[in-house]
């Protein structure tokens, strides 16, 4: 495998199939995050997927391994990122099913099919704009909305996603109003949501969510994850989503 | 005390400071709703306080017993169930700070001071109109919205609540989004939730809404709260709520 590694750069073992990912250590690395977003998409044999703000590939890989999608396109803003995940989905041999896009999700109407997905999956930066130092910054670009604000990304979703398509995201708890109101405004109606808490009696800290493109209204909270049991170790349910405990953060 | 009781009410004990309560045995009795709600809404002393579709009274009887509101005005539809009501004040000896008006929630406006209030709380039909057999049940009317939707709430209680006052509602956590936009759309920013699920490790199947008139996005979810143990008894907090076993459903 002639793969080139950067100075920085470091092969994950994803152990999942024997997927592996590039990352840059000095950039933002996935975390649980990514794993439980591309655990909870529903994705079908023969679908078309796209990952908005898909950073080092994770999400795309993942679910070119757990599900028989045709097609997973991966869309990140940043060039040097991009090239990065690129090089993941050749380290994997994926690609004829994994594609990663240099584009802005912005104006992403002009580089993918509109209403020509299946499913759509985001985990996007989940922090507000205000105070960000440098803005160039990889990991402020990853965690911050910086590139992309949480309307941009629903909006984004709404154009590629097909009539009753889905589109998974994972965010946090406090931004849940906007979720709502804004999946409603882009005819994306959040059907189901999942809660995450770090463990049983306490507050959830991230929210699984899948809408349904022009869904009608109601919502079903599904049982919550809990990520720590009592012992202090992970869950199984969270054991059985990572498959083996190495993977992560 | 001369209170008069028909032949299908009772008098229920509520355990708090001698309270007590004038239920129909045929209609709609209280149940662990209202005393979730009376607990969750935040009362400060000389607060005026309305509450929407009083039913039994028992939400403003119990917001009397708990707090030092000056003021308590439950607002019922149904002339019967807000005489019984007025009924249960008196057993009380509230008459000085609780009112029940027998009004429309949908025209409160010509009854009540427009932005008068300090909080306001409501405990409102849960079931979609869909499917009625007789709308002139009267626990059809409590449980369904045949005399009122979820928006005809928001909007009244938008339109009592002062700025920075505070709206409290408990509803089942299917209408989440519904309770999301309605709220936004009316100026009653959802601040806090908390989730009532049955037992840790399970759905929500209740969820209580803390609104701010006028507040800004962003949403504090609380711990949840779990209503029985693995023992299958009441957990500790509920207990500490009910103060008392007995009360209830």
């Amino acid at each position: 495998m002639d793969i080139q590694l950067k100075e920085t750069e470091r092969i994950d073992d994803l152990q999942l199939k024997g997927l592996k990912l590039i990352q840059d250590t000095t950039g933002f690395c996935f975390g649980i995050d990514a794993v439980l977003l591309a655990n909870f998409a529903k994705v079908k044999r023969g679908a078309n997927v796209v990952d908005l703000g898909t950073g080092t590939g994770i999400i795309p890989i993942l679910i070119a391994g757990k599900s028989e999608a045709k097609k997973i396109v991966g869309v990140e803003i940043q060039e040097e990122v991009h090239e990065m995940a690129t090089r993941s989905v050749k380290l994997n041999n994926l690609e004829d099913r994994v594609q990663i896009i240099n584009a802005d999700i912005k104006t992403i109407d002009k580089k993918l099919e509109v209403h020509g997905y299946h499913v759509v999956t985001s985990n996007p930066p989940y922090m507000h704009e205000g105070g960000i130092k440098n803005p160039n910054d990889k990991k402020m670009i990853s965690r911050h909305e910086v590139k992309c604000t949480l309307e941009d990304v629903i909006r984004a979703a709404s154009r590629l996603t097909m009539p009753k398509g889905k589109f998974y995201m994972i965010h946090r708890p406090i931004r849940l109003v906007d979720i709502s109101t804004l999946g409603r405004k882009y005819n994306l109606e959040p059907k189901q949501i999942q809660f995450v808490h770090p463990r049983s009696g306490k507050a959830p800290n991230l929210v699984l969510v899948e809408f349904v493109k022009d869904g009608r209204p109601e919502l079903k909270i599904l049982d919550p994850l809990y990520v720590y049991g009592e012992d202090g170790n992970y869950t199984d349910e969270i054991k059985e989503i990572y498959a083996n405990e190495n993977i992560g953060e």
